[in-house]
């Protein structure tokens, strides 16, 4: 070991984000357990140490495949986490167990996810996985608050750059006010749901079902679906 | 140690772009050393593995400095690398000697600077540091050479997002047609210099001075200075 500089694990921790039907922006934390206070709840984000063998993101889609049960999901590594105080004590200490290895200072690569809420989550690795609207998110460990709070940020650029990946988030039909409440959930650009309509019909990638809501106590809206070929085929210019 | 998981030192690597008299954009390499084979011209990122009280951005920090002599510099974390095949065994033969230590695995994290070309580089660490033209860098070492190209999808981003440090590469004083060069040099979007001449002179950021161009063949133009102060105050749209 050469002295004076890091060498440790490193690891890789996601942010997983899905919309619900009230609205609201989630993140999918799980839970983590220290055998002796089995009692106490403790959440963090998903994440896992890299293998010898395995690149970085090829860890990160690992873990949301083991989180999740789906096989491919779509991702985007964020920011590297490095402070040498971002494990306290009771994290090292975790770790101890977790890892059966003392680790006292660790790495982190971040990255951001999109789920649909809907679908059925179906762990192999974690007992609890649950959805947290990202304004309840508790005190998590390490950083993963700060984590969290800088993957919103990403998130907006993200959306700016490429506003086809909202439909990542969206059911497979969907009315254009879920379509345009995500976005004002997500974008910090205002517009207002007029000329947001315009917009989207003038999108030949965005198409009209012939199926409206059913069940509600306000006026049926009808359903849309996002079609990824006539997409990538046009590449039409993106909201901006 | 325990098996299967990583366990290795990290490094950053930083890639710094500079304009030159000939509108092109550049990078600094600093010199490899192979004590068997003195004479052979190795070129490389400057970089450097984290030391254990260090987090990342300080330490892409000091290898700025080191690099340079510049106590302060802009700086921008974009991404880590960590393909497992990224050390040749001519990089792992390398580290061996370079950090005494066999190291056959090493992730780093990637930054972009920026630096007037006309400053002068006084590096405190590398005995040779150069401007390479983008299209004239030569083959590197590790994943050099992706790093570069992924960075120059960054900076335009970056630019895009910030307009305001493309002055980082700018003389003090320069010329609406310098500041329009080297902007179509980054950026992807086609402005004609006519309309660039048009939304510059609605910034009052920047600061037409009582000085020409002197020694020059063509009509001598005007020079200018950008005001941070300003800019800050107002926070005037960014070119779009």
């Amino acid at each position: 070991m050469i002295p004076n500089f890091i060498h440790t694990y490193v690891s890789v921790d996601c942010v997983v984000f899905g919309f619900d039907n009230e609205n609201r922006l989630n993140i999918l934390l799980v839970q983590r357990h220290f055998e002796d206070i089995p009692n106490e709840q403790h959440r963090k984000l998903p994440g896992s140490l890299i293998m010898n063998n395995e690149g970085v993101d090829d860890a990160a889609q690992r873990v949301l495949t083991e989180l999740t049960g789906i096989k491919k999901m779509v991702l985007k590594q964020f920011k590297c986490f490095a402070d040498p105080g971002r494990a306290s004590e009771k994290d090292v200490k975790w770790m101890d167990k977790e890892y059966n290895h003392h680790i006292d200072r660790i790495i982190t690569v971040a990255y951001l996810s999109l789920c649909k809420i809907d679908r059925k989550i179906n762990s192999s690795k974690y007992e609890t996985v649950d959805w947290f609207p990202v304004d309840k998110v508790p005190d998590l460990p390490f950083d993963h608050n700060q984590i969290i709070q800088e993957s919103l940020i990403e998130i907006r650029k993200w959306i700016e750059s490429d506003f086809t990946i909202i439909f990542e988030l969206l059911p497979k039909k969907f009315t254009i006010r879920q379509l345009y409440q995500l976005y004002s959930a997500i974008s910090e650009k205002y517009i207002d749901i007029k000329n947001f309509h315009k917009k989207i019909s003038s999108f030949n990638y965005i198409i009209q079902l012939d199926e409206i809501e059913t069940n509600v106590s306000h006026r049926a809206a009808r359903y849309y679906s996002f079609d990824q070929k006539i997409y990538k085929k046009n590449n039409t210019k993106l909201i901006k």
